[in-house]
């Protein structure tokens, strides 16, 4: 059973939250704490051996925190997923081939793609797909469309994969820190379009790609998960580019494994993760 | 404030413990714990905000844990290190370096070498050096002229600096878990001599470092850190004795820092390392 | 148009190829070259502009090399593979996925299993299945069969991809190296099976994984490529099984591109890779 | 005997060249080359087993090479360096201990500072040391006192191992290209002054640091090398100083090795680097 604990710091709180614990005889298996000592915030995630009845454990925990404490227990057993994509396959067909073998450690509903391309693989596994092209359309219209498929599946998180339009505000606010997207750089470095580009002409050694929530600002919610490759001299913007899709498959499934597990807070743009 | 401590398992540790914080308006900044379900063991190392009056409250604290419990509380203000080197100089250079400017986290007390070449260095630094050579003498009577040395400055750690000479099963004993080794190979591929030979005639593509406690069997003791880097074809037995160098001392860097912060906790050979 | 050299080394063997090469005025794109001095062996890889006449051109080159000398131009324009599996699905997928889209740099003939349970997968990519049973068979049965369905394919290379049966000589020789396997560990560590269990026991910080060609000697043929990630005390066994499945899915991916890009040469139980 | 050679591209260069090695009975140990499709240049460097009479070797060469072709033969045995520094110790430790035990690949003349803080650890190792302060004082004026002493020293390059101030485009006019800087990020994230405090801010995954040569342009010239390593929410601003602190070191290390090894062409704002 996971428990997450996110509130106001406060002397005491482990006190209380672990006395809980033993008094119903449940064992810690493993503890992370972190405490944010500029702005005063205590994040906890706990796992614990057994546990029956959930829902009196987190009315028990909540009596001894601060009012404005989130606590979620044993988070639901599987999160859905909706997946979003344009026309690159590496990242879909990573959580395809996942989702399939059931250790994706959540359930994709459906994928949706502003182009046809991707269909054909989905079809293969079965998942529902959705064209809804951004042609000869305005952006909220096309956005109406996408929100009344998604209103359908009523996911947990939206998983953008290599999504490559930008969505406004207004979706964004409505799956608020709910919705992960794949960067093709190493943020904050080539925000925008074409990092690959950006970097072949800078010249730069490594390049890298960032798994972050979406938040109104152009690539600069909160980050949860980056990493890089060398590339060199001989690499063109494509190279970079082909060299790129490894690590933004592999960015992402280790982004989406941490938020599955619940193991990721977010505060004030940025992430507290326990790994 | 540090305290780590190490114990059998029990239900309610982490309450028992962080109650008797909180009783005595103790603020947990940062707290790691790993219960070990094979061993049955509890391992935990907290950050406190302060702390006056140590003693009492190791004294509390070990009143609630079972009987065999080690408790250790704001750990000594510097520990007092005795580093023992051969011809080497890169990983000396760079602990005489880090004791100079304060930042080793230890206190070195002096180098022993089995060679005069590291001399040198030692006294720019104004650092003691003594040369016990290994040559027409027995090596229990080498030994014992090297535990003279060393029992004139009781350390808390021998750090093995790349010391070339196996150390007998009486001295590991007295230091039991106190001698740091670092070992010029990715452990356990490649123990005994010349490592980087073995590499480069297997033709691997990575070569390693791995800083570990000394027990009675030959580079089989408990492991602290480990880090690799690329190799290829290119590189003949002696490029990769160089390339090694720059692991060796940065592995051994990261494994004293952890051990000097009191992050390790040794347990059956293995180690907890709360980074 | 890539040109693929290796022969014993003598000094102007560059200029020789070289000077061919501008004589039919081809420009040269990027040149690798690596002279082994223990073994006297010289290696090229060699990527030009353009190049028609190919058998023509490797008669030209040949006539200027020693006699022993291997030259291959331009390689088959697609490498023919059949793949080995038991029953983990990583490497398995990632081949599939790559396969399907075009970007696996071969063509995957058809998948071979001494388990049913992967069949599906392949059934989804219309990839053929051959189920082989090991059990209620001799070892000599067992590969009969294999080998009579690899005669219909004539592959050029076969995949080992987590293959889990020790092939005999008989086979391997047949198919000197251009047999591929992925081994779940950093090899020369923990040869044989359940290296994850070893590292587990030995208490590493870092796990591997090794592609390499196979030869008679287990785990001993010459390394292609190797990675590691890190692990900690909090991974238990089945955790680093775990970790190391993405691990090995990355470097046989690797590896089997360095293969099909006809970047590495072997000689003498080592490769030369021209990354 | 190393040679590089930079030039224009066309056809025939390699065995123009390689046909001039074969002819004097040079034998080739490696060769790297590398051709810039798009700025249409050529760049090789050649390690040669042997060779007397450099001067006739280089105009023998240079008569088969375009009139712009940049031709260097065994560039001299030592390049001098002078070393500018502000505060911070480690990278100039570094530095100095490489120095002392003849491992540098260079010769420093001499280190500049525009504080004195960093005088002790040079009179340690009887290195020249000049305090040079930036206040009550003109840039100009400043710089001038700066240029006064190098020029004493006729230095190759020059190496600001954590020297904090800009230099004028004077200055960099003067050592164009010769002017190696350590910038505390992973270039171009964080340009400018503070970026662990913008890291911090922007809650990175991974840190980094960028060896490039200095133009006018603020932290805008050709990179070197860049290497990250990971830091997570548990690091506070000053923790990704220190954290930065090793792998500033260690790329400055990696990349003057480079450059010193005639490893490193310069164009157009870029490099290639033949490792």
């Amino acid at each position: 059973m996971i428990i997450v604990i996110q509130c106001k710091d406060q002397v005491g709180l482990v006190a209380s939250i672990s006395a809980i614990l033993a008094k119903h005889q449940l064992n810690i298996i493993s503890m992370r704490e972190h405490v944010d000592k500029v702005e005063n915030m205590f994040f906890m995630r706990l796992n614990i051996d057994d546990g029956k009845d959930e829902l009196l454990l987190e009315n028990y925990i909540k009596e001894v925190l601060p009012p404005d404490a989130i606590v979620s227990i044993n988070p639901k057993p599987s999160k859905k997923v909706v997946v979003m994509v344009s026309k690159e396959y590496h990242c879909l067909a990573d959580i395809l081939i996942r989702n399939y073998f059931g250790t994706f450690g959540a359930t994709v509903q459906c994928v949706i793609g502003n182009h046809a391309i991707l269909q054909g693989i989905c079809e293969r596994f079965d998942m529902p797909y959705y064209t809804v092209s951004h042609e000869n359309i305005s952006k909220p219209e096309f956005e109406e469309k996408v929100a009344a498929i998604i209103d359908q599946y009523n996911p947990d998180y939206i998983v953008l994969a290599k999504f490559m339009r930008i969505l406004s505000p207004a979706i964004v606010a409505k799956f608020s820190m709910r919705i992960i997207n794949i960067h093709h750089s190493f943020l904050p470095a080539f925000i925008g379009s074409n990092p690959y580009r950006q970097a072949f002409e800078r010249g730069v050694k490594l390049i890298g790609a960032t798994a972050h929530f979406v938040s109104d600002e152009l690539d600069e919610g909160p980050i949860i998960a980056q990493q890089i490759i060398p590339v060199n001299h001989s690499f063109t913007a494509a190279d970079m580019v082909q060299a790129g899709k490894e690590i933004e498959t592999a960015v992402l499934a280790k982004a989406l494994k941490l938020v599955f597990e619940d193991r990721v807070f977010v505060y004030k743009n940025k992430t507290v993760v326990f790994e």
